[in-house]
C-alpha cells in the first residue's frame, strides 16, 4: 500500500505493506489531514522514521478482538498506552512513559491506505459528521480540551495567539463558551474567518492598549514572542495555556509568573467524545478551514503546499 | 528615628523623621526579620530606593481612622492597594497596578523603630505567638498561600526543592497536609531540621531515581536549575509552583510543558490570619529558623550576616 514516510530529514512516498490487525484494529483510511507536527517531524522533531499522520476518518475492515467495530466509521485516540503503568491505570494512557503514538512515537500514521490502532481508541462518528469534518475531530479535541483543564464561563475574556489551524479552533472552541473571545494573529485573510464566526480579531501589532486585558490567554502561535505577549495580556492571578510546543529552549521571564501569579497550563490532547458532538450538532464549522485535497499519490506536494504561508488544513485522499 | 535604608547598591543605616500616620497606622517596631528579598533590593531588585524591610511585629502607637487598633500588637500584610482598581474591587490588593509594597515599591519599611501600614492590612496577633515567630508570619503566610492555589490532600506527594528559609517553611506548611512531603537541597544541616519536623529529606545530587515521582514540585531554590530539577521530578499532570523568582531571563524547556501537560503555578503571598492560626495553635514550628538577632544599631553588620551561606533567619530589634 503507499505511505507517506518521514526518512532522515524528508518526506517520501513509499510502497509498504499493509499492516495486520494483530489484536488491534485495522482500519482503511478514507482522508488524512496534514497538521504543522507532520512538518515538524520531517524536519526531525520527535526523532521518528515512520508513516506520517495522526488525523484520519476511516472504515474498520478487520478487528479481531472487538467484531462489534466491523464496518464502524470511526476516528481514533492517537496515544496507545502500556495498559499496565500506574498513568495508564489513572485512566490517563495520553502520558504512559511507554506510550505509542499515531505518526509521532513508535507507532505507523494515517497518510496512508491502511493504519492499525487499539480497538479501544477508536470512536464511532456519525453521519452527520462528512468525511471532510470528521478529519478535524483531533485536533477539535485538543482545542476543546483546553476547557477541561481551564474553567471558563460565558464572563471569561479569552485571547488565543496565533491564527493558523491550531489557533483558529482553539478560538472556535472558546466561542462556543464565552463570546468574548479574541484571535491575534497576523493574517487579515484569517482574522476575518474569525470575525465571521463571532471572533474578535486583534492584529498582532495592536495590542499595546490589552496589557492585562484577558483572564485566559491561550498561546498557538508556536513561537517564543507569543509567550512574551501572553504575560502581557494575561491579568495577575489569570492564566496562560501553552497549547503549542516552541522549539530548543527558549527564555522567559520566570520572576513575572511569580509576581503576577499567572498559573500557566500544558496542554496537549483532549478526549475525542466532546469534538464529535460538537460537529454532529454543527456547533463549532470546520469547513472554510481546508485549503486543498491532494491525492495520496501525490503527498509529497501536498506536504510542500502545507508549508506554505497562509496555507489551512490540507487534506490526503488514498 | 534609625532606618536601614537601601541607597544605590548598598544598605546604609540612617537617622530618618519618624513617619506621620496620615489616615493610617503608625505602628512601633518590635522585631523585624530579614529576608532573602531584602538582600536582592540591596543589590537593585526591583530599583528601590528607601527603608527596607517587610516582616515585622509591633505595636499600634497612632491610627487616627481606627482608634480601635491603639495599642493591639500587630503584623501587616505588605501590599497597599489604590482601593479603587479592578483588582482592588475585586478584593485583591495584592495585585494593584498602582500598589505600594513595605520595603518593597514606593513605601518605607520595616527595618526602622516606625513604620505606616493602611489600618486595614493590619492583623492581631495572639499572646501566644511570641515576638520572635510572630516576625515569620509573613513568609509562613506566602508559604501556607500554595494550599490556597494547589490541591493538597494527605495522599498529595510533595516535594519542595530549596532547603533555605522560604523552602523550609514551605515544606512545613506542606507537612502539615500531606505526610508525603519531600525537602531537596544541598545543605545537611537544614536537611537535618526538616527531617525532625516529619519532613524527608532528599540531597539535591541524589534524586536520579525520582523522575515523575511527585504530584506537587515547589520550586523555592530561586535557581534556573531548581526549575529544570522540578519538570523532571513531577509528573505528567502535576504542579509545579513557582515560589521564587529567579533574575533575569532564563531558558526553559517549554516544550515538555506542552507534552507533558504541566500546570506552572506562580505564587507570591498569601492570607496572614492562617499563619497567625498555626502559630498559635503550635501546628509549625519557627524557633529552630532563627540564626541570629542584631540591635537595629547593628543592623548594616545584621545584613552581611543574613547574606553567609547556610545562616537562616536574621532578626533586627529596634
Amino acid at each position: 500500500m503507499l505511505a507517506l514516510r518521514a526518512e532522515s530529514g524528508s518526506a517520501v512516498l513509499r510502497d509498504v505493506p499493509r499492516p495486520a490487525a494483530e489484536g488491534e484494529s485495522l482500519v482503511r483510511v478514507s482522508l488524512s489531514g496534514i497538521c504543522n507536527t507532520d512538518l515538524e517531524i520531517i524536519r526531525g522533531y520527535a526523532g521518528f522514521t515512520g508513516t506520517l499522520g495522526h488525523e484520519f476518518i476511516g472504515i474498520v475492515e478487520e478487528s479481531p478482538e472487538a467484531p462489534e467495530l466491523l464496518g464502524r466509521r470511526v476516528a481514533g485516540e492517537i496515544n496507545a498506552g502500556c495498559g499496565r503503568c500506574e498513568r495508564c491505570l489513572a485512566g490517563d494512557p495520553r502520558h504512559c512513559p511507554e506510550r505509542t503514538v499515531l505518526g509521532i512515537i513508535g507507532r505507523d500514521g494515517a497518510h496512508a491506505e491502511f493504519l492499525r490502532l487499539p480497538s479501544r481508541n477508536l470512536v464511532a462518528v456519525p453521519d452527520a459528521v462528512a468525511d471532510e469534518a470528521a478529519v478535524f475531530i483531533e485536533p477539535l479535541a485538543a482545542a476543546i480540551g483546553i476547557s477541561e483543564q481551564v474553567m471558563i464561563t460565558p464572563e471569561t475574556r479569552v485571547a488565543v495567539i496565533g491564527d493558523g489551524k491550531l489557533g483558529t479552533l482553539c478560538a472556535r472552541a472558546m466561542r462556543t463558551l464565552t463570546p468574548h473571545t479574541s484571535l491575534i494573529g497576523k493574517h487579515s485573510s484569517k482574522l476575518e474567518l474569525a470575525e465571521r464566526t463571532g471572533i474578535l480579531p486583534i492584529l498582532a501589532g495592536e495590542t499595546s492598549g490589552l496589557k492585562n486585558a484577558f483572564d485566559v490567554v491561550i498561546e498557538a502561535s508556536g513561537s517564543e514572542s507569543g509567550f512574551a505577549a501572553a504575560v502581557d495580556l494575561v491579568r495577575p492571578r489569570g492564566k496562560i495555556v501553552l497549547k503549542s510546543t516552541f522549539a530548543g529552549k527558549p527564555t522567559w521571564e520566570a520572576w513575572r509568573i511569580v509576581v503576577e501569579e499567572i498559573t500557566i497550563v500544558g496542554s496537549r490532547c483532549g478526549r475525542f467524545q466532546p469534538a464529535v458532538d460538537a460537529l454532529a450538532e454543527g456547533r463549532i464549522e470546520v469547513a472554510d478551514l481546508i485549503s486543498e485535497e491532494f491525492r495520496l499519490a501525490d503527498a509529497v506536494k501536498a506536504v510542500e503546499a502545507a508549508g506554505q504561508k497562509g496555507t489551512l488544513k490540507v487534506l490526503l485522499r488514498p
